[in-house]
């Protein structure tokens, strides 16, 4: 938070506003979030500053703020560069949809990527701004995963009467809990289960 | 971790090796927790260190030591002496006993409690002794909430095949997801009758 308030320079926000809302340049892009990741790797997620991410990209401080308006809105950029890109199946079963999804979630978090995101919710902890573009992202995904139960209510699998993003919130706070507390590599098979279950 | 590694003296362990599985005795164990619970208020969890602690309680290292092995073990101590005791109800209806379950802990972590929870999560993110104390810590608490799981297996409610610590697991899980994102003050009316449903 404090980051922003410091670095953020009036006078350099004025002299850049003309470029407000133009498309990101995919290098200086590149060069930004390889800047935050590398800092990350060295001094930690609470060691970015956006003020040394420019430096060391070779960018301006305001190009930095127009694309990524706070630490937070840069920390979850990288993270989503990382982290491979989740497909949710299709397969004509919520079940089957359900186990994909957690066994992919889980794939991808067993390595660099989940010790990412266990750093991110713990510094969203004591971070109100990380915090805030946390809860986006993870909205974000929700929304995602109830376009699985969706398809599910209009297949007729189960009652279109219930709100498609209670099963997807129950089973990604599943994961969340299983990351938080490393047992990623526990069986989820009931819980997938019960949640896929038509008769709720 | 390093906390314990420079602290603990191996000559002092010896030393007060006789009293070792002695009992608390309540009045110190007050001022260590008091003690602890004041370094943490005034210096956040990072700032809980297990000499600060006994020097401001007046106790000896080797006795808190004894007593609470680590910097996670006392920072558990500290937010279960904090925390209201929940009683699980028994109203011979699942549901009713979730919505019970779940409106406690949401009142509890609408305060002070639930920051400090909060904290200790995040601090558990990167101090693995924490991570274990918060993993024993957490397992205790599912077992606690199981059993009103059990309960509806032995009442008929539901079946008797399935482990009673999945629905508990579905639902704290959904708890601290609510916890970390700041959304406690949102409904979870249907995640709970899903939790409930007898026909999984």
């Amino acid at each position: 938070m404090s980051a922003e308030a410091e670095e953020q320079d009036p006078k350099e926000k004025s002299k850049t506003r003309q470029s407000i809302g133009a498309r990101k340049n995919p290098d200086t892009e590149m060069a930004i979030l390889d800047a935050a990741a590398e800092i990350i790797a060295e001094k930690g997620i609470g060691g970015l500053r956006m003020e040394a991410v420019a430096r060391k990209a070779k960018a301006g401080k305001a190009t930095l703020y127009r694309w990524w308006p706070s630490r937070g809105a840069l920390l979850l950029a990288v993270y989503q560069r990382n982290k491979p890109s989740m497909c949710y199946s299709n397969t004509g079963s919520l079940h089957e949809d359900f186990l994909h999804f957690a066994k992919d979630l889980t794939e991808i978090w067993q390595g660099e990527t989940g010790l990412f995101f266990k750093a991110i919710i713990a510094e969203s902890q004591s971070d109100p701004d990380v915090a805030e573009k946390l809860k986006d992202y993870h909205a974000e995904r929700l929304e995602a995963l109830a376009t699985v139960v969706e398809r599910a209510q209009l297949r007729g699998e189960i009652s279109q009467k219930e709100d498609p993003a209670t099963r997807a919130e129950l089973l990604i706070g599943l994961m969340w809990q299983r990351l938080l507390n490393n047992r990623l590599d526990e069986t989820i098979d009931e819980h997938i289960r019960m949640l896929a279950n038509s008769e709720t």
